[in-house]
């Protein structure tokens, strides 16, 4: 692939660390985003379960390794604030199938968001308490399997519906009792950019070993009508990602970047022109703090 | 006034420390605002600019007086992120004119919004910088006319556009180099609710004396199309008032306690009917955690 004026500028390397989200590319099929992938030089997925269960698990692993590309993770485990025993076994037990779906497209990596209030409660202490304790039941099974439990913080406007873990030092502390091959957390821009804290925990995430995923996209105004479709591309909103990059970076992260955005404007674009703007955007506004590092290494 | 079954169940003293906030009546003028109060038994206004520009602030003070209402605060100053001196001073002179305004209607205690990134500036850190100098420029202005700068974290999803201080610790440390009787810090429920520090911050905004005003209303779902009109009414939401102004009460609040409801429903109802749910629905959510106080004071 020859880079031009709309493509990526260099496929051949420098996009290297970039991993596509499949919410990305929210009406492409698996087979669609592995193709767009390859079109577009990205070498990696990060898979949401609903592209997994579209051709299941085994061949999906089968599709995404004869491709070539990497699975940086699995989105998404999760929803474990039921206070009902009943509806507690079913959590876990669709964790632990997704447990079992990550080991199987060979990523460790399997993304967390946590639930928000249970129906109509409005104990939020008793709601991170659930979390906590539904966690310590899935560790055993996720080291037994390889997999990693990767925590992520959401931004405090989903913390009534989606995820009562709202900061990236909540995060840790509810990983803090378990292995940090067993626990870890993912740095995603639009939940946490806002946070004070936030370089100070992500050095601490390095620290403590528990830094396993960076997510990017940009923080859009007017939050979207949906405001789960708030997130765009990088460039177009308000984020600093050379600043949390380099955070990243000095924290010791070296793994994928994954491009993970819902926005109703990007799903309704053409799927490579997105991929391509995305390559572009990660290029100029993502690599450059990371490029740091190898800088950095080598000298 | 006699209680009824659509009226406040008890006006003689279980509004005593309830304030309208004159946003929850966005329609009304100073005087209906004034009237409606006294007719519902509400003791307290807590005064947005607009309503004092729209009759001059002598004369404001003057009403409010007469009628026997006590001010719990003045909404707003603040909008400190500007980076150009010319806009800088422009912001310091308008806090100004706001310290004066407060001090006139007897108000000792100036809510703070501080301001959002600057326009197309993407340094977070660069705008808490900028807010911490202008606080410091306005302190001695406001000790000299007997306010308190109280300082209002903004829930998250207002950080781009309306104020990078987010979370009350934040604030806390922005006010901890001056006095606390000239720079206080604002509980408003909405904005800090989510917060898995806000236990310990509330703490220790008790320890160190600045807990200067607390401010109910609720977290609706879903989030409005207008961000800002998100609010609701105490008890339509996910709020659990009686946990959070638990620890208002023992970090020894006694204050007035304002109802500010941003809701483009409640604005379009009766003011009379909203105020007369308001008085139950601060009776009955937000009192029994105040009135503990007072037996806890007695026994």
């Amino acid at each position: 692939m020859t880079a031009t004026t709309q493509g990526p500028p260099d496929t051949g390397t420098r996009l290297q660390r970039l991993s596509l989200n499949t919410a990305t590319t929210k009406y492409w099929t698996l087979q669609q985003a592995i193709d767009g992938a390859l079109r577009a030089g990205i070498p990696a997925l990060g898979v949401w379960r609903d592209r997994v269960a579209e051709v299941g698990t085994e061949r999906a692993a089968q599709l995404i390794r004869d491709a070539g590309l990497r699975v940086s993770s699995l989105c998404r485990g999760g929803f474990l604030t039921a206070v009902d025993p009943a509806e507690q076994r079913k959590a876990l037990a669709d964790n632990r199938a997704a447990i079992i779906e990550a080991a199987t497209l060979g990523t460790d990596s399997l993304i967390m968001v946590v639930g928000g209030l249970p129906g109509g409660d409005r104990d939020i202490a008793g709601a991170r308490r659930l979390v906590a304790d539904r966690i310590a039941d899935l560790v055993p099974f996720a080291v037994e399997h390889g997999v990693r439990l990767v925590l992520e913080p959401l931004h405090p406007m989903y913390c009534a519906d989606r995820a009562v873990l709202s900061t990236l030092g909540q995060a840790l502390d509810l990983a803090a009792p378990h292995p940090a091959e067993s626990v870890g957390v993912v740095v995603d821009t639009f939940h946490v950019w806002w946070d004070p804290a936030l370089d100070e925990q992500i050095d601490r995430a390095g620290r403590e070993n528990r830094l396993a995923a960076y997510q990017v996209c940009d923080w859009n105004l007017p939050i979207a009508a949906d405001a789960l479709l708030s997130r765009g591309m990088m460039g177009d909103g308000h984020i600093d990602f050379d600043t949390i990059g380099g955070w990243v970076r000095d924290a010791g992260y070296t793994g994928d970047i994954e491009v993970e955005i819902f926005n109703a404007d990007i799903w309704a674009a053409d799927g490579d022109e997105v991929l391509a703007t995305m390559a572009r955007r990660f290029v100029d506004l993502v690599l450059p703090a990371a490029e740091q590092s190898i800088h950095q290494d080598a000298g």
